[in-house]
């Protein structure tokens, strides 16, 4: 494999295990499996999915859907509608099934005045993670939506959506496990209020670390982890999965050796892996290094970690015993924080297999 | 102005005249100002540059020269050498002026053996920053470099560069006066000791927060500062300039209104801002929203700030008695916290009087 700057590997049988290992559980709980393809942005990625039997998506914006709608026909948006893109919604709206989140009134007025063919809409909780939608307790606006979506030909009210995204701050199994019954109480409360009304409403939820973990979907309809297929460290350290299942690793050149001081300088900075970065023991870590094998990499080193990025440069601190391994213009791999915030930079793949993998451009 | 998603808004008034300020100092002083187009990326800012007197220019890699290559023939990266991109380097070195850093015996030699055309190069210093580069004190490899290098027809010694970047720690005008002041004498020593040696050698200097506040360039001959033409809240955080001189701001459409709890979601999030963040008062901070004009962006709005990001999604926070002045659909503007991150996510710019200007694309 002929590498000469920072180039996200990606071990195409563990993303595929991955996928498989999600695809089961669903299957297993009787759900439907919606995966978030923000994460890999990719149409032959997605077909991995496809032919271990997923039939509809979920992306984080109007442009993500545009771009799978090529391959895909359900495709849930997992954002809150953002009505300046009217145009687009309509323009999907007429080619998919197109699914989005609303969470005011005024989004949903707004929507009846200017939808031109139909779509379906879910009503976004916000069930812990407190970034946005409507709080389980605030039934009033949920009414209001309802009320005002009625009796609409072209907006057609399917369910509530959350996301437990407090699972991102566990450090271990029974933690999330702990997250997710609480979460999961909160969207099944507000399903059975509007159960009678509404009879075939469904319940979207789920982020990776609560599928990853749990066995108990009970009385959910559908989940959409996204980042699983990949992982990344970040994911390693709430307890969703093992070093063994991240997916992806940047392969970065070194260019500068500081015996002195324990570090090494390699190409790869924060343009490609993004700035995301854990803290360990009040050590920021902004990536891990696994060793190297002929074409991947197998375990982590340890105490060998990014510990600092600028724009181009990554910060590589190493253990005295290690640094004698390494010479300028070798390889390193180094798994990332948050697998999707690198993948979103890098733009492309290549498999272990020296395959070249492309993805959803930017605009 | 027609905006539908986030888009990277440019002020041309505000960047021409950021790059008149540093122009005017540098010839004021009679240095070179070599500047740093790792921030803007782009051939057409490039000219502006031309305009103002400007003719050697700094990138960050060997794929930045390439696409500056088109119009500027006198280049340094200021990266270490990546010796696995030895062609890239033989391939521009035939076409344009080129200067490297070197910093280790092993790239010198590496260099010596497969440069197939002339360059020039700088050993690398580590003024007090502490990524890379040589100890000032580490006379023995500088020594070890230079009897390498001492009788190539390819490889030309042509100074010493340094990049004060600790100014970044700093929190107002004297505290960067302090460690300019530190970090200028540490790479003028090293000059003193090679000057005899080498009559003609340059020292190459500069870091933004220095080279916005200091008027004390004695014996430096080149000036590399970059962010300068945008800057943005980290600079005005460090105090190398004021709110009004940031000549970039995001603008986002807002998504939801939270009014229970003072927040706002805006389309706008870590795949466009970057995950940069300061920390004020122990708040984390990764954009200040500003005014809204017609067209344009003006003053601060106090207490109003980005206060996370996940992929999409900024969170804004913002005073009661500000929210009701907006609703969903709206614009706002978000300086970024660090403009060259957030430019090279967006890969283009819209200027305040609706004029696409593009970037280099990434690979």
């Amino acid at each position: 494999m002929n590498i000469t700057k920072p180039t996200l590997i990606l071990d195409e049988v563990k993303c595929k295990a991955n996928i498989a290992f999600m695809t089961e559980k669903a299957n297993r709980h009787n759900i439907e499996l919606r995966p978030h393809f923000k994460t890999h942005q990719s149409l032959e990625i997605g077909r991995w999915f496809k032919d271990a039997g997923v039939s509809k998506i979920t992306v984080s914006s109007l442009d993500m859907a545009e771009y799978f709608a090529i391959e895909w026909n359900n495709i849930t948006v997992a954002f809150p509608v953002n009505i300046l893109e009217i145009d687009t919604i309509n323009t999907l709206a007429r080619k998919v099934t197109l699914n989005v989140l609303v969470e005011s009134v005024d989004t949903a007025e707004f929507l009846m005045k200017h939808l031109k063919h139909s779509i379906n809409f879910l009503i976004k909780l916000n069930i812990g993670n407190g970034r946005t939608g409507l709080l389980p307790s605030n039934t009033k606006t949920i009414d209001n939506i309802l009320a005002v979506t009625k009796n609409s030909e072209l907006l057609t009210f399917i369910g509530f959506l959350g996301h437990a995204g407090q699972t991102y701050k566990c450090r271990n199994k029974s933690e999330i496990l702990n997250v997710h019954d609480t979460a999961k109480a909160a969207i099944l409360a507000v399903k059975n209020q509007y159960q009678n009304q509404y009879p075939n409403l469904i319940v979207s939820y789920g982020d990776t670390p609560s599928c990853s973990v749990t066995e108990d979907f009970e009385g959910i309809d559908e989940i959409r982890p996204g980042n699983f297929a990949f992982y990344d460290v970040m994911q390693v350290q709430i307890g969703a999965c093992t070093y063994n299942d991240v997916a992806v690793a940047m392969a970065c050149p070194i260019v500068s050796i500081h015996k002195d001081r324990g570090e090494m300088i390699v190409y790869g900075g924060g343009i490609h892996f993004s700035k995301d970065r854990i803290e360990d023991n009040g050590i920021a870590i902004f990536g891990r290094v696994a060793q190297n094998t002929a074409t991947s990499w197998k375990n982590i080193i340890p105490n060998m970690y990014v510990r600092a990025l600028s724009q181009e440069h990554g910060v590589v601190s190493l253990p005295d015993h290690e640094i004698s391994n390494y010479t300028i213009g070798n390889i390193i791999y180094v798994l990332p924080v948050h697998s999707c915030m690198t993948a979103d930079l890098m733009k492309h793949y290549k498999t272990t297999d020296d395959k070249e993998i492309t993805m959803m451009a930017t605009y």
